[in-house]
């Protein structure tokens, strides 16, 4: 078998029970560090950029954006990937870089909400969830493993290319597809895998972490649908692994297949513990313990020194930042940051904030001091030496030969969960916070589709956003001012009333009037659906008409001419449903049943 | 300025009176074209896989797949980029492996559709459709050009690959996009681009199609939105030509600026005749002259022999086809589908005229013979040489060195609208094919709006097939059987009316009566609008409650706790609009206002 089919095969029958306990830990926790991180990028710039394309692009749907609203599963699975990576504070794959949560959660997610569209039995429960979470990650780790470096050197940004298959494998395992079908899933997302690093430092590289869960959940529900695509698409002179790779020995197979199902990828992942550029943490963890230990500030400080490896000088490459992006590839905004506040998080990495006059004060007090092989020339850990010196000429040092985050250095559950709290209090109460926290940690016990439904319910009614309203509004027909330069007595409840998803008016027709002046009228893309609620209507069709008394309706598919006429002595009213509401416009006026003109307006 | 700013100046600048006649009119008839074939493919298999998936991907909108119904610009540009590549048979760029107008006029149609949805002034017109896609073919044709044959050779389907960047072009030019911002469209679709050759003879090579429309489409509208990206990505050491070709002569930057707006891709653009393989083509063209010209019938033929390059040996392989896609390939089948009908088109590359008896008859007087440098060893043009000896001894030979559909050897303007004819008339009535031809055909007389409207009407109201029924249908609220196991009584109109975007439901509640139980419901995703048409109906919320007349209203966004109560002696009858249609389940039965337990159904 090859290792295509050796992935699928394992992606297809991955369940829960064979995932140790502490992977299915590791995977909660990850699960929740990604969704703090993704409510707060759904607020950033680029998470406002991505969401009002995709508000635009995607329907109404049954999936949730995270803090934004509702769309369909493609559309919610490109903006929570994007929103995840947006602020590049999402987790890590320790060995490569990947990160694997948001484009493999934000599958998992949307599949699952597809899934539940559907109202396929048995529906998804939370540990479905969490092994197709588990099995996304490992395609993820074992076809980015297979390819790198030479992928990645290549120039390929690898959460979103690589991202993909683990996006892929996550929504086929929850949409349950056999081990054949998720080859196939696999076959067609490696034809729409794509992410360049040139598009580094700009909005597009949060979209790659977008674009692989989109296409994934599109590969796995493409191949349900009976597309077929190359079952081995990994293997040979022009798959996958030879197309994405340079060189004979760019590709290794065995990466993909070897250990499966006795080692983890999920153990690999590591945290981020501030929002800046890895090379600046283990400075700023020193920074933070002796902040901690000696009570500094500012005020009471004289210099700082941080020592790095020389190989670092080219990543921080804003001494002087003045924006937040620039601010986590600044090592003397990083300690100024922590000196002020004793730590740093989201709220610190903001424009204000880093133009604050105290904290270009503080940033004056840094030093970088750069030497070849610091720290014992172990530059994969990224660690650093912090030197301060006091006012009272006092020095304090701190080392941390690791960056905190990894394996060897792990943050604590409590720092995690402290992430976590600050980045989604940007965007939800304190009472949503905990309640999505609970959610998550739940996912593990949630055996029934009921229970699941309740964690649910706080990753989607809640997440969207608490309406700043009660949540609903009323509002009496009667009151409302007539739409004008339309026929009828118009009045616009759904605006009234602030319902977006539909069109309701009601309308309110003199003796003899039509609806559309003298012409009939259709509507290219709306389904139109007349409740009459007092007096006698005619409908006029194409057919002749019909008379409808009160409580008959009519429908009229888009693209059927019709036209309302009151044929009564007495005033008509009539409710009019249409859908969906921005199918409004064009409105089409024809003159006869032959020839038609555009309404001019 | 560097080629990524050059080629984004052109696009954005670019109007039809900047252009041609001659390449205004190839343009057209290269629309037409691609308009029948996707017609044609939207019936196809691969065409109903797409299309199922997109509708249920992509909620409804404002834009049309072709034959099947509406959605949104970027499920339309998915859908008809497929359509138009599902059955091999869509135009071909003669110098390069590239089906440019699949890519390119979906993403311009579902660019024109997505803009009008926006109601931008001033509106797209049939001229501005016709720059956009004249534009959208230039850059695939140049990029195309710049990183051929390395691209192509590596792996990659360069229809998929480089034609995302023409559907980007295209989408920009619609949407009025300025230089820099069409720049940036460049940048994000670079990350998007992506297309194996590996899933060749699979119905994910058509995918590639709509994933470069669709791709395309997004990347212009999240720049029009601000995302940023590289602004100079063909450009660098790892930007798209670099990372796109193998060794360092594989991209060519001049390739994409040289002669710009001078010469003209749209005039290299092939029609296939027939819908199989290129390499067959010479041959069945030689047949078709000989059974116009001697009246030939399989019963008065006693052999064919046809002649070839030895070079396509590997390309047919096979003589014994017994599917449509291996007819594709099947010298034997394609000579005698001609032999039998004198033409060969759609209607004979099916599985049922493949396996006929007398087809099978007529395969075997069919003898291939492959040549050393055959026809002067011009194997580029595809040509080919058919003798037939006739029952009667008599021995007919044609010979044609090139194959129809390019330059050299172009097909007859009555030949392509017979092709468009029998593709369009697989799906549409001749009234409507007509309609869509002229529709097509007086785009470049279209510099109104209201002008456009009229063609676009005829390309997505009657694209997408008229409804079987009058398109409208009538019913009466009190002939309805209530819908059993529910409060109150509840019928169902939408689903009496054939409405699916939305629910209306009519509920009378006695006295008393509550309209879910006990219970205060909610809907996770719905939103709800209730309009009181008699008695009176207490609103209850969190809040406290409400009480509403007649013509009085009241909605509630998703996941807002409410519980209607008929509080009056009198009966009550209460219309719900509830939006989305899909959005109605899971309904949340409360128990309060803090715990809540789902519904168990």
């Amino acid at each position: 078998m090859g290792e295509t089919a050796t992935l699928a095969s394992f992606v297809s029958q991955l369940a829960l029970d064979d995932v140790p306990d502490d992977v299915v830990a590791d995977a909660t926790l990850a699960i929740r560090d990604y969704v703090g991180v993704a409510l707060y990028g759904s607020a950033h710039e680029v998470g406002e950029r991505v969401w009002r394309y995709a508000d635009r692009a995607f329907g109404r749907g049954p999936a949730t954006a995270f803090g934004r609203g509702t769309t369909t599963p493609t559309g919610a699975a490109l903006a929570n990937g994007a929103f995840g990576h947006a602020v590049d504070y999402d987790d890590t794959f320790d060995s490569i870089v990947i990160h694997p949560t948001s484009p493999v959660f934000a599958a998992t997610l949307a599949a699952s909400q597809a899934r539940r569209e559907e109202s396929m039995t048995p529906e998804v429960t939370g540990r479905d969830v969490l092994a197709a979470y588990v099995a996304g990650c490992e395609a993820a780790f074992r076809v980015g493993h297979a390819t790198y470096p030479s992928h990645y050197d290549n120039g390929w940004h690898a959460t979103g290319t690589v991202g993909a298959f683990g996006a892929a494998a996550a929504a086929a395992s929850v949409l349950d597809l056999d081990a054949e079908t998720t080859r196939r899933a696999f076959g067609v997302v490696a034809s729409c895998s794509s992410a360049l690093k040139t598009n580094f430092g700009t909005g597009t590289k949060p979209l790659h972490a977008g674009h692989a869960a989109a296409v994934g959940v599109r590969a796995a529900r493409l191949a349900e649908e009976g597309l077929t695509a190359d079952p081995d698409v990994l293997e040979g002179d022009i798959g996958y692994g030879a197309v994405m790779t340079v060189g004979d020995d760019g590709y290794d197979p065995t990466a993909v297949t070897e250990g499966l199902g006795e080692t983890w990828a999920v153990t690999d992942i590591g945290f981020k513990p501030y929002p800046s550029g890895v090379i600046t943490h283990a400075a700023m963890d020193g920074m933070r313990d002796l902040v901690a230990e000696h009570d500094l500030t500012p005020e009471t400080v004289e210099r700082v020194v941080v020592t790095l490896d020389e190989a670092a000088d080219e990543m921080l490459i804003h001494a002087d930042a003045d924006t937040e992006l620039e601010a986590k590839f600044s090592i003397e905004f990083c300690l100024a940051a922590v000196l002020r506040e004793g730590d740093a998080g989201v709220r610190e990495f903001t424009d204000g904030y880093v133009r604050a006059p105290e904290t270009r004060a503080a940033m004056d007090l840094v030093e970088r001091d750069f030497e070849e092989n610091a720290l014992g020339g172990d530059f994969a850990g990224y660690g650093a030496r912090v030197r301060v010196e006091t006012v009272d000429g006092e020095t304090h040092v701190a080392e941390e030969p690791h960056a905190p985050g990894g394996p060897d250095n792990p943050v604590l559950p409590e720092r995690l969960r402290e992430k976590y709290d600050k980045c989604a209090r940007a965007v939800l109460s304190p009472e949503a916070v905990d309640a999505v926290a609970e959610a998550v940690e739940g996912l593990t016990e949630s055996p029934s589709a009921a229970a699941l439904r309740a964690g649910e319910d706080a990753l989607s009614t809640l997440l969207r956003g608490v309406a700043p309203d009660a949540g609903y509004r009323l509002a009496s027909a009667d009151d409302l001012d007539a739409v004008e330069g339309k026929p009828g007595t118009r009045r616009d409840l759904s605006t009234a009333l602030g319902v977006d998803g539909v069109n309701v008016n009601i309308v309110t027709l003199a003796p003899g009037e039509r609806l559309s002046g003298n012409a009939y009228h259709r509507h290219p893309t709306q389904t139109e659906l007349y409740y009459v609620l007092s007096g006698e209507i005619a409908v006029e069709t194409e057919d002749g008409g019909e008379t409808l008394a009160a409580d008959e309706a009519a429908a009229f598919d888009p693209g059927a001419p019709h036209l309302l006429h009151n044929v009564a002595e007495t005033e008509a009213r009539v409710l009019a449903v249409g859908t969906p509401a921005d199918g409004r416009y064009p409105t089409e006026r024809l003159c006869g049943h032959e020839s038609f003109r555009s309404e001019e307006n």
